[in-house]
């Protein structure tokens, strides 16, 4: 049981918070803006009394809620902590004066963790006396039905934050990768967006309409890729593993790449391309029900990860 | 209650017969081995006692096997049929060979659908005299659990085969998707070869380890794709949907793609970076234990299949 630190109570602070206390860690939370942390406190309540019973972990919502509690201030919030975890809005500068101000009140120990989700780590803690100690951690929204969490150490970082950090986040139920340098993008956005890109140039190209695209994911490609990874995908779709995919196919994927490389990235701000995708999506989805499907979406989240979960369950009382 | 004919009787054969069958077609099987089709027909009826009861639609093994019988030659499979699908392995020779056969056989009405998975009907229907009727309808294995199914119309296929071959697939309860041209890899492939690309240059280049791409997609990207195409996935990621978040982030995603498109389509064939892949996934599943392994997945995708229509039950019945 040690003290956490949530820097910043917005919505993915509260999410943080939940799980840095669900899993029994004293959780405290600093923001610029007092008020804002107590409103924060009693929507992490609520949060936790929305969720699916079985994701309490055998506590009480009282029992979790109890361990999160509000910091006077920064200094307050550091002090003893073995982890900070930054959730404020994505702004390089305002990243700079935040790390700035940790820098401050910073033991030699503490790893200093930003959610950002796309600011590489070395533009925001470069002049920093902590800087070894500072780290990105990217969550994917929301957290705690999106197990990922995206590692990505500066070229200053201690190897043993990349490290602790990444245990840290597995003794969460957390499924962290990590970034072995800066990418534009990290990896799960390099990999949405090559894919989005053919999507849009099959679109744009007249291939086939969006919805026809969404379809081949949502009923096809996708649904491996919800317990799969794309190369154990591949290592399962050859007699002999991977490799002896590679051997049968992979010249025609190398040629059709390059034939999309050929193709290349298209505009997508301000496009036409962008207009009927946007037309294609209002047809199904209404501009007044987009909340509502937003919810949905998150349900869905919700029901997939708890059919994960039991499916872990099953697979390991059957062995 | 209408004649289909399914012409090779391997594996995909056998599964497209118990669909037709299930959805109450009559179906006969035709191959140039008719000692295979006996084995298919027993296997179809092994398949059937092995779906979850809940797939076989209020009906009985026997009912949904009594429906599909073996024909003694092309001529009495396409004796009466609405359409034929054809199922034999993946070579444009065999293709043209079997074609050419059909095309004798067949009357004007009747759709020559092919399941291939890569080869373009023009490449093999150019010469035939029913060429307008001939179509490529591509299915995901095992096709009752993944339902996308891909059209691929040749220059010279009638708008109606199109729309009559579509029409079928979603009376069948797969999903459709309609090419408006001949592509390489067809929609499902070039998506799918497009992020494949991106997570092979990142374990070439050293941003990360094969392991930590697949989780990047099994615990975070693929969760949403499960359910919601790449289009609705952005379109529920910005306020005002897909033209807001292109009007938002999509500089920054053109930029990241042009990255992408310099650093270039690499050769997977015979590739060291292939065997270090090969490496992850055999310390993860043993090359003895790959067989295992594929039940395993084919356990998830049924499980996620059943899954998804139970959700889709619970909403139905909400509204």
């Amino acid at each position: 049981m040690s003290k956490i630190a949530i820097v910043g109570s917005g919505l993915i602070g509260q999410c943080w918070s939940m799980m840095f206390a669900r899993a029994k860690h004293n959780v405290v939370i600093y923001d610029i803006n007092p008020e804002q942390i107590e409103i924060a406190l009693s929507s992490i309540r609520k949060q936790l009394e929305g969720l699916p019973p079985v994701l309490l972990e055998g506590q009480t919502v009282d029992e979790i809620a109890a361990r999160v509690s509000a910091a006077k201030d920064l200094k307050d919030a550091l002090n003893g902590a073995i982890y900070v975890q930054e959730c404020c809005p994505e702004s390089v500068n305002l990243k700079r004066m935040i790390f700035a101000d940790l820098d401050k009140v910073a033991d030699d120990k503490v790893i200093l963790a930003s959610s950002s989700s796309c600011i590489v780590p070395s533009s925001f803690t470069e002049e920093l006396t902590h800087r070894s100690q500072c780290i990105v951690a990217h969550p994917v929204n929301p957290p705690h039905f999106i197990p990922l969490v995206e590692l990505v150490p500066s070229p200053w970082t201690k190897p043993e934050v990349v490290d602790q950090t990444r245990a840290l986040m597995t003794s969460l139920g957390q499924a962290p990768v990590t970034l072995k340098k800066e990418v534009n993008g990290f990896i799960l956005n390099r990999l949405q967006y090559a894919l989005l890109m053919e999507a849009f140039r099959c679109v744009e190209d007249g291939v086939c309409s969006p919805e026809d695209c969404d379809t081949a994911v949502s009923q096809g490609l996708g649904l491996r890729w919800a317990f799969m990874g794309p190369f154990e995908t591949i290592d399962l779709n050859a007699p002999e593993g991977v490799k002896d995919y590679c051997e049968r196919y992979g010249e025609n994927i190398t040629a059709c790449c390059k034939e999309q490389d050929a193709l290349g990235a298209r505009a997508m701000k301000g496009s036409a391309t962008a207009d009927v995708i946007h037309a294609a999506m209002r047809k199904a989805v209404p501009a007044d029900t987009l909340v509502q499907r937003k919810k949905w979406r998150d349900n869905r989240l919700a029901a997939l990860f708890l059919h994960k979960r039991s499916m872990l369950e099953q697979e390991k009382a059957a062995n």
